[in-house]
């Protein structure tokens, strides 16, 4: 492994986990070519006629798709912090004395903790996928076996499309299935939501295996997931804790700041022009976000404005707004409480979608690039507009990417984040990692005032008149330095030991994550 | 090209149109090698970011797509006999002075004959699909340049799968689209209510075009067509005839002859114990399908038996079915009139199919194996249950296949059919073209009496206290030969030369259509 200086600058590996890797060559500069991979063709007198794929377990779906040493296990994390399934997958794993499993999940949780024994004793050898807390921390002290690699949702699509990664064994976690494999999140004691960032897997996956709770008669309408892409059913007691896999109900931040920063995003949206009748926005899950929808959504009834469409993380927030008729339709890749899982259940126009519908960069097209507003989070923000979403300044590797990357494509992409936490400054010199290069962000907005990227004249232009206190990022660095002190402490970090890469929604590779050093 | 006879003995070509041919083997007993082909990767900056992939003109779109001599161009049946779509894709390929082109249609209908001209200058080297009525003669004529294919709806898709047949532009007609290619067939002057027989094609086309009389503003919900797939959007006037792409409303038969066949399926099902709680079954849109669902239904009203879901082709028959709680679900593949569209449109438990989900039998399952009784038609069956339903005893090639081998597999499949039709018998000792084989054929039901094929053991012991009238097959077909006067005349065909060939469900060669001699 060398370590090559790439298109802005960060230091990349050139091959990791024994597979050769482009470095970043700037945004919409790489193109891959070939074609995108097929799979086994199937015959359907190797399946049962009669519908009924159901086995008895989960090691014994694993044993009949083959499982062995080195091979790569997907899941998903639908159930979120409730998740059980994976848990309970690598259980068998670990009992069937398989070893070397590439894990490729589209995101882990902290209930992933319990693989960290796995991981040190060789049953899987690197992640490929988010490592949140405690499989944060263990991959940034060094000690997972390879070298992680986050992707964003969209990147995460292109890679199993494109045989990036290959999977052997996809395990899904389904709320609801029929014994054909047709299966859904919105229905069952389980109920989630939707699984499309399971799609990808279901299609292009090697062996399928879903895993219910639920197990209805065929057909399982609607299936959100296709019978025709599985192999085995497995009907289990108890995918997780239904409290944990969404919440009860979702709520705004009680922050003042971060209420102040919600207001300012609505009143950006308003005074910007971008909130006219037709327009989109992008808003996630975290109480500042929640609490920007509820001042937009004044902004839009005191104006007579409808949105045509809104992209979730649905929360209440979200399906308020469609039912009372200001948006035409919720365009949702994840549902984060009750009232969403129950609006997309009821309501036709709240539409579940998926990395490839949303996401895919390497599509005829995305749906994240015809978003006017997609609105944000960040660890760190630096001067140059770039920002981090996987680390904090301390070196540690905390978060996914989530579809923060594939969002950044939106129209106007704004960045909501307080200028410091924890007394340690947010707007940097450098970001310690990062995610999104500085041309595809377009406004941060602070509680001490807003920064729009000066590559961005046409919203310089379009806020002139707005009352709003707008700064240069330079200026509201200036002040978070001297509230807190200066930069954060860099942490001691090992620069020639990458223990996780971060790669553009393109496949390359945009940064590394360096081992901290106690 | 040679003629080698296959497993069912009848003479098939062992090379058309330049490609090699398989000769058919035997039922499930050719199992494809290989992977699904893989499409071209792209890059979303080769697409507007706005999502707008509007052109001006199916012209236009086809130059886009880089149209050349010997391409492959796809279209689609959902606007039937109204289509006006491929007649103007054609006149614009005419236009441009291309030569030579695949027509690889889901099926035609006589709104087709537009295109005689295109067969006989060239433009048009030959079809693979239906050849129905004036092309069929055509055809059978043997006037046309290359050899016709002839698929059903599941074989089509798995020859877009497996790369059997590669399209270069597929012309999606799609009742309502958004500027992004998200495309229904629910909405719009045009409606039909789903376009699903587009969907292999959207997957696994180089180029997609969708034409369309109907653009809505991005997202076109639902999105039965993934705007994801496609390159470029047309709108267009009117995409064809309203009144002939659906039925205002389908009656069921008034034939005496035929009511009596609808009666004695719907006894059928009851005696032999099919139809119980839970059931399924699959009916088309003739005249006797429909009245035997009204039958049933009768029957399942007094034994308060519930369906769990039926298959359509649908009309308001099976609509009723669904909305007096008689079956949980409509899984349907194509809507035959204004009821059926609206229900589709209005109902989540009348969903949309596919001839992936349906029929595909190189996938992993398909639907059409679920199902307890698929009732169908024939032009001809033998004294062995083999079918015919592409040509008539004149030799000549008039209707396609459509899912009808593909519902052979369901658990029950049962023909229903008058034993003559025009003084011409319909049991015969061999028929013109085998397109099912005997042993998939379980029961022949006609207004004279019911053959059960004496493999089904089973079903003959089912029905031992049945009081319909069971006759062996060879018992039929002497009363019919009484009637009629004895077998028909046999055409004078030339049996050197192939005009189309008949494919089986796995890709191989079941039966040959040879020219018919004046």
């Amino acid at each position: 492994m060398k370590l090559i200086k790439n298109a802005i600058g960060r230091m990349v590996p050139d091959e990791i986990n024994g597979e050769k890797q482009i470095p970043f060559m700037g945004v919409n500069k790489y193109k891959p070519e070939g074609k995108t991979i097929g799979t086994q063709i199937k015959s359907c007198f190797e399946y049962p006629f009669d519908g009924n794929k159901t086995v008895a377990s989960i090691k014994e779906a694993l044993i009949k798709a083959g499982i062995k040493d080195g091979m790569t296990i997907s899941t998903h994390h639908h159930l979120r912090n409730g998740d059980l399934v994976t848990n309970m997958v690598f259980d068998a794993v670990k009992e069937l004395g398989i070893k070397n499993i590439r894990w490729f999940p589209s995101a882990s949780f902290p209930c992933h903790e319990h693989l960290i024994p796995y991981l040190e004793d060789g049953t899987i050898h690197h992640i490929e996928g988010s490592m949140n807390g405690p499989l944060g921390r263990f991959t940034t002290k060094g000690k997972m076996k390879g070298v992680g690699v986050l992707r964003s949702h969209g990147g995460r699509y292109a890679a199993l499309q494109n045989g990036e990664v290959k999977v052997d064994i996809a395990v899904i976690s389904a709320p609801t299935a029929d014994p054909f494999g047709n299966a859904n999140g919105v229905d069952g004691k389980s109920a989630c939501g939707l699984i499309g960032f399971a799609l990808g897997d279901s299609e292009y996956a090697d062996k399928v295996i879903v895993v219910t709770d639920n197990l209805v008669p065929f057909p399982c309408v609607p299936w959100q997931i296709q019978g025709n892409n599985v192999d085995f059913v497995v009907n289990i007691e108890s995918l997780g804790d239904a409290s944990k896999i969404v919440s009860g109900t979702t709520e705004v931040t009680k922050s003042p700041d971060r209420l102040l920063i919600a207001e300012y995003i609505a009143q950006f949206l308003d005074d910007s022009g971008i909130m006219k009748d037709g327009f989109s926005f992008q808003a996630g899950a975290g109480g500042t976000n929640l609490a920007f929808v509820v001042y937009l959504k004044e902004r839009m009834k005191a104006k007579g404005v409808k949105a045509r469409f809104v992209r979730g993380g649905s929360t209440k927030y979200l399906v308020q707004l469609l039912e009372e008729g200001l948006t035409d339709y919720i365009l949702d890749g994840q549902t984060f409480d009750l009232e969403g899982v129950r609006s997309m259940r009821e309501n036709p126009n709240h539409v579940n979608t998926s990395p490839f519908t949303s996401y895919n960069f390497n599509g005829k097209g995305n749906f994240a690039s015809i978003i006017d507003a997609a609105v944000l989070g960040a660890t760190e923000v630096d001067v140059n507009f770039n920002a981090n979403v996987v680390t904090h300044s301390d070196g540690f590797l905390l978060h996914g990417i989530g579809g923060w990357q594939n969002c950044l494509y939106g129209k106007c992409t704004i960045l909501a984040i307080p200028t410091f936490r924890d007394r340690i400054p947010v707007i940097v010199d450098a970001v310690t990692t990062v995610c999104g290069p500085g041309e595809l962000i377009d406004v941060i907005i602070t509680e001490r005032g807003i920064a729009i990227n000066p590559l961005r004249k046409d919203l310089l232009d379009a806020v002139k008149n707005s009352n709003l206190p707008y700064k240069t990022i330079e200026e509201l660095k200036e002040e978070v330095d001297l509230i807190c002190g200066g930069e954060p402490v860099k942490p001691k970090v090992n620069k020639e030991k990458v223990v996780a890469v971060v790669k553009w929604v393109d496949g390359t590779v945009i940064d590394s994550v360096f081992a901290v050093e106690d």
